[in-house]
């Protein structure tokens, strides 16, 4: 019998897990200058958590959620987004009693979508999503985008483009949404059985649809933003104007509508422009989403928040030919021959492990030239050499790798002469 | 409607996801010491993985699986543990070949397992985990015990007691089995009836039953110890030495089994001996599987790791009162005062944040009092104020708050100033 990874999954391996952490630490470090706190809620909902709150005429409610019965006969989803499960943990935790407003939130983990196999889209992918709610200030809209920003930014991408719209409240929406209608309605039988159903369900992600997106009526289609109520126009410009102040630079794409029913108001996206970067050029999507604290139960509070996925920011990267430098290196090897060598090694191994000095040793008891090839491969900054006679007068052979030089050290001294030497 | 966090989940909210910051920092700089590189695996598996490896007739594999279809009709388990997957990871990418054995890989990530509710025990709960795979040295057991110990005291725990056994190799094991069985079955019926169906399925695990581990015959039970091989018993010897010789205590217990079948040679635990701890004091369990490489279709590579739970690891830490210092603080609040200031302070905020200053504004448009409260709250390092006067004459008030002193900055210099003051 012969496992493999489940399909669409996949592992992350040592060759690899030092770059997630590179950006992992750089989302930690820009939540924390913005002053976002993390929040981890559970792998698993309650099902109809995402059907009230994703929607349910959404792809990803009706085809995409993998849910289960747990033993207890409750519905349950493997998260397919991470929105949802903050807002449902706001409400339920009375967030919006606390003190200091809004509530500022990040979380990183992975989330699952049953998709379709394509290359970049992965049934279990990393988000990293923020969420502020408790405040409706356009200010707050440009902050989440130009969090979303500096992450790239200190990852090093420079190929970006950011597009923004506005949805509208409930009411201009609605009206867009008659038009809608109206526009499609007379020519329905030429778009997908999708669109067909979309049509009254939820008629504004026909202008999302990937496969109609060419039809003539597209084009032509009654735009948001010529519905939007006088309020929203200046709420939309004045977020534009925030993003002036800082500088940041956008366009207004008026079919930019998301995939999820939770968005009003502002929406936007980022994209890589880089040449190298395969179809799917959305790095990360966001946008407003008051009214959902009230839809699962619990009172007004206005919310933004945008997710990015982990494993597209690592392929922009690629694309871009951005690199980090790995410092997860070797600082001493400790090679040893004979028994007692070995168990003496051991010893010090652990001595300078103790003292945060990235250390390893053999444990297969291969002859010196194996364990030399070993130091070489992981690029040892020092190599420590045990034999008997070591053993016998307390001392080891300390070579530095980078210089050549080699001397011997007093076995009570090798800690700190290696801190000493790696200053 | 009203959503809740799944029964036997939970959040980690912003006032301990600190705590668990750094809890992963120590995982993180102790792994790099040691030299185990991470490796992340997806959330779930095929179910099958668990059953050969974990074993059909376990606790685990029998009532605590979350075991779901997946839309392609493939039966899928929430991993329960760590160990499975690493190693089907470790057969599938021929890990075996690289190389610098023993590969030494370390997992952090939550488990699923569905217990019956109890404090300290969670459905979904975080493991932190290392397997050293490639190497039957007992010189490896030793390391990865003293790894978990390290990670511990880093944590600031002392009340801490560590106790082996070996459980011998699959003869051994064959022949302790014979006796136990004779041992039990003349009086099984006084046993529960998870231990009456354990008999014949897997008797070691009668020891390991909660429900019947006040009856004298446990006491009587042949000891694993008593049919160890010499080759057996020598392996444990070493283990023993090499612990000696790194200064770590521990006490023998014969009678520690673990609950997964997949355990041989050298098993341990850590407990927490604190008064304050609850009713499970189990930290920390491991051992050693050789075979299971070959059980799932790989080559002969033997392996020892050991699972912490991370939630058992900060109960710990509660019951001895070791806290650690929250190093997550605001460095800088932003008041304003008008629309002007509002936006003149935005900016500003984003200079210090583009810095790694950690810095927040207000966002409700609240009175300067109101903003006070917040950067109090906060305990915020510095506070900047802007008014009117200061928009037109490009210059902030700033005030730090440890010494009350407070002067007048202008806007070009205050971020140098700032980090002047913070160094």
């Amino acid at each position: 019998m012969n496992f493999k990874v489940p399909r669409g999954t996949q592992d992350i391996l040592p060759q690899d897990s030092w770059k997630w952490h590179k950006v992992e630490q750089i989302i930690s470090d820009v939540c924390r200058a913005y002053r976002y706190s993390e929040i981890r809620t559970p792998i698993f909902e309650q099902t109809e958590l995402f059907q009230r709150t994703v929607g349910d005429a959404t792809d990803i409610v009706q085809k995409e959620m993998y849910t289960f019965e747990d033993r207890g006969k409750r519905s349950m989803t493997l998260r397919p987004e991470g929105t949802a499960p903050v807002v449902r943990s706001f409400v339920e935790n009375k967030m919006h009693g606390i003190p200091d407003q809004p509530v500022k939130l990040y979380y990183v983990g992975p989330m699952f979508r049953y998709e379709r196999q394509q290359a970049g889209r992965y049934r279990q992918f990393v988000q990293f999503g923020v969420e502020a709610i408790g405040s409706d200030n356009p200010m707050i809209d440009a902050e989440v985008i130009a969090l979303a920003l500096d992450v790239y930014r200190r990852a090093g991408l420079k190929d970006l483009k950011l597009v923004i719209n506005s949805l509208g409240d409930r009411a201009s929406r609605a009206k867009h949404r008659e038009a809608l209608v109206a526009h499609f309605e007379p020519r329905i039988e030429e778009f997908c059985s999708d669109c067909q159903t979309r049509l009254h369900q939820n008629p504004l992600r026909i202008l999302d649809c990937k496969k109609d997106h060419e039809h003539p009526l597209m084009v032509t289609a009654p735009k948001l933003t010529d519905y939007l109520s006088d309020e929203n126009a200046a709420y939309f410009e004045a977020v534009q104007n925030y993003l002036a102040a800082l500088n940041i630079s956008f366009e207004i794409d008026p079919n930019l509508v998301r995939g999820l029913d939770y968005y009003n108001h502002t929406a936007f996206e980022i994209m890589s422009t880089s040449e190298g970067f395969g179809a799917i050029t959305t790095l990360c999507g966001g946008g407003r989403y008051d009214g959902m604290t009230e839809e699962i139960g619990g009172p007004n509070a206005p919310g933004i928040g945008f997710a990015m996925s982990i494993e597209r920011l690592l392929l922009a990267m690629e694309a871009e030919n951005v690199t980090f430098e790995n410092d997860e290196l070797l600082d001493v090897y400790v090679a040893t021959l004979g028994e007692e060598a070995e168990k003496f090694g051991f010893v010090l191994t652990q001595q300078l492990r103790a003292a945060n000095i990235h250390t390893d040793t053999d444990f297969l008891q291969r002859k010196m030239k194996g364990q030399m090839k070993t130091a070489d491969r992981q690029q040892a900054r020092f190599v420590i050499v045990i034999g008997e006679t070591e053993v016998e007068q307390q001392v080891v052979q300390l070579k530095n790798m980078a210089t050549g030089e080699q001397r011997e050290v007093a076995v009570s001294e090798v800690v700190t002469t290696i801190q000493q030497l790696m200053k």
